[in-house]
């Protein structure tokens, strides 16, 4: 298949078949049509050991941060939310998109920004005085959500994803590491306030052993020690292994036992926490409250529009070696659907999950050390060999049996056996698991990078290094406009204002497609940043590759430069390297640094842009 | 100075002139002769910043362990000793060895088996009923040991420490690293008997974190980040600004405060710690405990001929520059004078520090970041230039000043308002710094080393490492050999026969000169194993450098195949490659690996044999 000349474009269209809004549906087609034809391999391609270390990975993956935002939720919206309210919406949302989705990889669930919006909701009610109606109230913004949802997917209008670059995905993934370390840490201080000291100190103890044997397991496969077998294992199963060592040794007797920790508050199987049906009673909702859920609904849906996809571009990066279509549209109309049936049934809404999505692909893809041996001469000409481990991946096992059968252990774990097994979880290891996802969400992040490499010496960075030929105040600006753009959004998300969030991370792209190629030239821009995704399988969902706006401005200007006849103005020298035959050696070398990224695994770092 | 042409030598001598101690004094007289030249400069040489950081590093260094083990002794001692023993004695040996010694880089002060040997007698007096008479028995253990001391150091008897090799000195390097390491923990668990719960898991935490801390601090000049002074400064006052931060931490009003985490316990300044005068009244001791205290005494002078030895060839080990010539008599006469005076005071005797003994050394040297420029060719022919950064010493500050300056520190901390400074800190610092300094000592240990080379993938490995040219079954045996030796240690440490382990240390030296060359090969030896001080100058003072037996072997077997004037037997194979040739190959990599090893810095690690 060539993904390439996919018949979902836009290009060449004209008159009113230029508007996407009126050609309503035509991106859902497409993607249900590209998919459909791999529903059977999706199934057959799942029977293998890697389907089934994915499976007990991203059971517990996404398990334990959902509880722990459940568990933040409680707190915040006076007990409402519930263990029984979270694993009934994460079982929905696995149940569904794995089965119907056209992107299984991408995990949704409980992301702590559902949490947020959630519970500054309530404290919006709580100021309106309109508690007792809480239920109700999120019930209608969930329907209206789900409306715009539906119109959004109708409309094709996912195909603005595309211009998703790291410069803003790099940018959300901060904010959400720093939101996951903010909710770790309240989780322990919480411990200080609902527990005894002896309880809250070893509580932090215990997080932060959780979080290090964590990170070094998962950090194992990059090491050269034991066979490659056992290093996988180990990695695989750090999760359960160290949870179940963890929530143990808060149970040894003495002293550890006796700290009495709070644990995993659960209820009666099956029914909701609080007493009531599980169908909320939505129509007894004042008609005024009802539209004033719509803009609340709107901003839920900005944040489910880019949340949701990037996740989806997350678990469909550049660094995985995709096979399959994606199917944007379709999946957005999905979305709608189970927040449709989330609001009426007073579960938290999933949607997808930024930093756990390329967790997923992750655990799927076959990894293969690969053996580089060179030779290395020194100034005085003395050659040594040097053995160095680099990883590839070889394939990804690209299955929707994986994503089901987790959400068959979802519904095995709402049983009253398996609820009583999570009870015995001590809480302040969801601040170890937010500390680890949060951490690998910041760790390998691109800003993160830009920073070392700014802070660094710069006699010792390699020449090969691509933001070396970036002025160092260009690195600065960019960095700036990142920083901003978490800095607001971290801000706002600890005041009232915290729903209007997504309108904050959403103008990052017009920033980044109007405004930044008039301040930096086409080059830095290729040295700093990229699409997120950029494989023609996932992009042809979105309406095939975009022409970046610096690209598009350079070429104008050789337009003009080539019309007028004459040389362009002095400012334009910095272009001179975009010849012919520059351009030919940057692609070269862009070749060869994608290669440097691919065989550099990060294992949880979503939006990891091993190229600077 | 011509070092290896000092008139200190036994070779040659024959008849009575061969006996070692038929010619007493002789290598205190060449000692102290052969430094006192260097005694102007080894003050004025003290006048740079280096010596300064110096100074306050190895305060710290010096202090914090030494209030800890003071703390673990008057646990297990009913209270005798206190941080006014600990603070005289650590002052005492600091000013007479940075006054009067050869070797003032090594630093003497109060070990972990110092403490282990007077709690063990404690428990020998308690169960023997006069735990009255517990510090007139230290006091004649101290008063024969010092005896003891001064027949070894006129009987020249130091001069056996020339057979320290890596084999030995890095096992005991691991024993006290594990010893170390279980009294932080030990420390840890006191916490939670004698306060409470909160207490003691605070205290977990405290000492967790400022284990990181100043790990991460003192590992800062491996790296590239900030700039060359940043990076030293900070590693340089690791343990002030970790100690400072941590003690501030405990006392945070809220939870922290409350806590209430036990503290370092002082008592009136200048007196001792229980109600007596400064001079035990050892006359009052019977006869029959006078001579039991013999042999105990014998034991401690092994211990300290064996610890303090390697604590001087640690800090002048063959990875640091020195010029300047060592005293290993003289300074072993110094140590029976201060155990002398510290018997009759009744504090704890003072000897070398092995793992605090080279950090004193690497504090003192001139490091210089190096750009190490290579080109990398990869298997298809492609260029690519890297930038590495190597730390190379450059020459090391072999001065008394900071010793002595040290030593006036402690002086000052014996004042009431220091001591009241003191009592601020929370004892969990100590497990802290129980765990930086223990764990130093096992990171970079040369069996560490041979661990993480047997259980690493042997693809990956560079060629150049020379253990791959050893047997892997060799490897283990001379590993399993240093493990037996390390693990009788630990597990008669635990024991009331504690004071008896110095035997199976120094046993490992005649293991590895009379029985290893028999099971191992001249090439298998030089290449797992080397003398842990290899410069003339340290070895001038123990008669120069030994002939390694398995070179006499090899030596002899050759003189018999020639003499025989056939081939040797056919297990001899393996020492074909002792042909001259080859033997001029193995000089040339000998030396580059030396100049790989000292190009790489290890902070604290005592016996880190870079070559591994």
């Amino acid at each position: 298949m060539d993904a390439s000349r996919d018949p979902y474009t836009w290009r060449g269209a004209t008159g009113w078949k230029q508007y996407r809004m009126l050609r309503p549906g035509r991106g859902m087609y497409y993607d249900v049509k590209r998919r459909l034809p791999f529903y059977w391999s999706d199934i057959r391609d799942g029977f293998t050991y890697r389907a089934f270390a994915a499976t007990v990975r991203m059971y517990f993956v996404n398990l334990l941060p959902a509880l722990a935002f459940i568990l933040d939720m409680e707190r915040k919206t006076g007990g409402f939310f519930g263990v029984n309210e979270c694993l009934l919406s994460s079982a929905l949302a696995a149940i569904v998109f794995s089965l119907l989705s056209c992107q299984p990889l991408t995990i949704v669930g409980i992301t702590g920004l559902i949490s947020l919006f959630n519970y500054t909701i309530y404290d919006i009610a709580e100021k309106q005085h309109i508690t007792d109606q809480y239920p109700e109230f999120l019930a209608w913004v969930a329907i209206w959500a789900a409306i715009t949802h539906w119109i959004a997917s109708f409309g094709n209008l996912c195909d603005y994803m595309r211009f998703i670059t790291d410069f803003s995905s790099n940018a959300f993934g901060m904010y959400v590491g720093i939101i996951y370390m903010i909710k770790g840490v309240e989780e322990l201080v919480d411990q200080f306030t609902s527990s005894t000291p002896a309880a809250g100190f070893l509580s932090c103890v215990v997080a932060l052993c959780y979080w290090a044997t964590v990170y070094g397991l998962e950090l194992l496969p990059r090491t050269v020690v034991l066979t490659p077998t056992l290093r996988k294992l180990l990695s695989d199963y750090a999760y359960p292994i160290c949870t179940l060592f963890w929530a143990g040794f808060v149970h040894i007797t003495g002293p550890l036992e006796r700290a009495d920790v709070m644990r995993l508050p659960i209820s009666r199987a099956f029914y909701p926490t609080v007493d009531r049906s599980w169908v909320v009673p939505f129509w007894n909702l004042p008609v005024k409250w009802v539209f004033v859920a719509l803009p609340i609904s709107i901003l839920l849906t900005l944040l489910f529009y880019y949340d949701h996809n990037v996740s989806s571009l997350g678990a469909q990066a550049r660094q995985y070696p995709l096979k399959k279509p994606a199917g944007f549209h379709w999946d957005f109309f999905l979305l709608g659907c189970t927040s449709f049936v989330g609001g009426i049934l007073g579960i938290p809404l999933p949607n997808g999950l930024v930093p756990q999505a390329p967790v997923h692909t992750d655990s799927l893809t076959q990894y293969k050390d690969r053996l580089d041996i060179t030779r290395e001469i020194d100034e005085h000409g003395n050659t040594t060999e040097r053995r160095q481990k680099s990883i590839v991946a070889k394939s990804v096992v690209e299955t929707r049996l994986s994503h089901f059968l987790m959400g068959l252990g979802i519904i095995g774990t709402m049983t009253g056996p398996l609820l009583i097994v999570l009870h015995t979880i001590p809480r302040c290891l969801f601040a170890g698991v937010f500390f680890v996802v949060g951490w690998g969400s910041i760790e390998g992040n691109g800003m993160t990078q830009k920073v070392i490499f700014l802070i660094s010496e710069r006699r010792f960075i390699d020449p090969i290094n691509p933001l070396l030929r970036v002025a160092r105040r260009k690195i600065m600006l960019f960095l700036l406009l990142q920083i901003l753009g978490v800095g607001f959004s971290v801000a706002i998300s600890q005041t009232i204002g915290a729903i209007g969030f997504p309108v904050i991370v959403i103008s990052l792209i017009p920033l980044r497609w109007v405004l930044m190629p008039r301040w930096f030239t086409r080059r830095e821009l290729e040295v700093m940043d990229a699409l997120t995704a950029d494989s023609d399988v996932v992009l042809s969902s979105l309406g095939g590759k975009p022409e970046m706006p610096e690209v598009r401005l350079a070429r104008e200007r050789d337009g003009l430069r080539s019309a007028s006849g004459e040389e362009g103005p002095l400012d334009d020298k910095e272009n001179d390297a975009d010849s012919p035959d520059e351009r030919e050696s940057d692609t070269s070398e862009a070749q060869r640094l994608k290669q440097l990224e691919q065989s550099g695994r990060n294992t949880n770092a979503p939006f990891t842009s091993g190229k600077h």
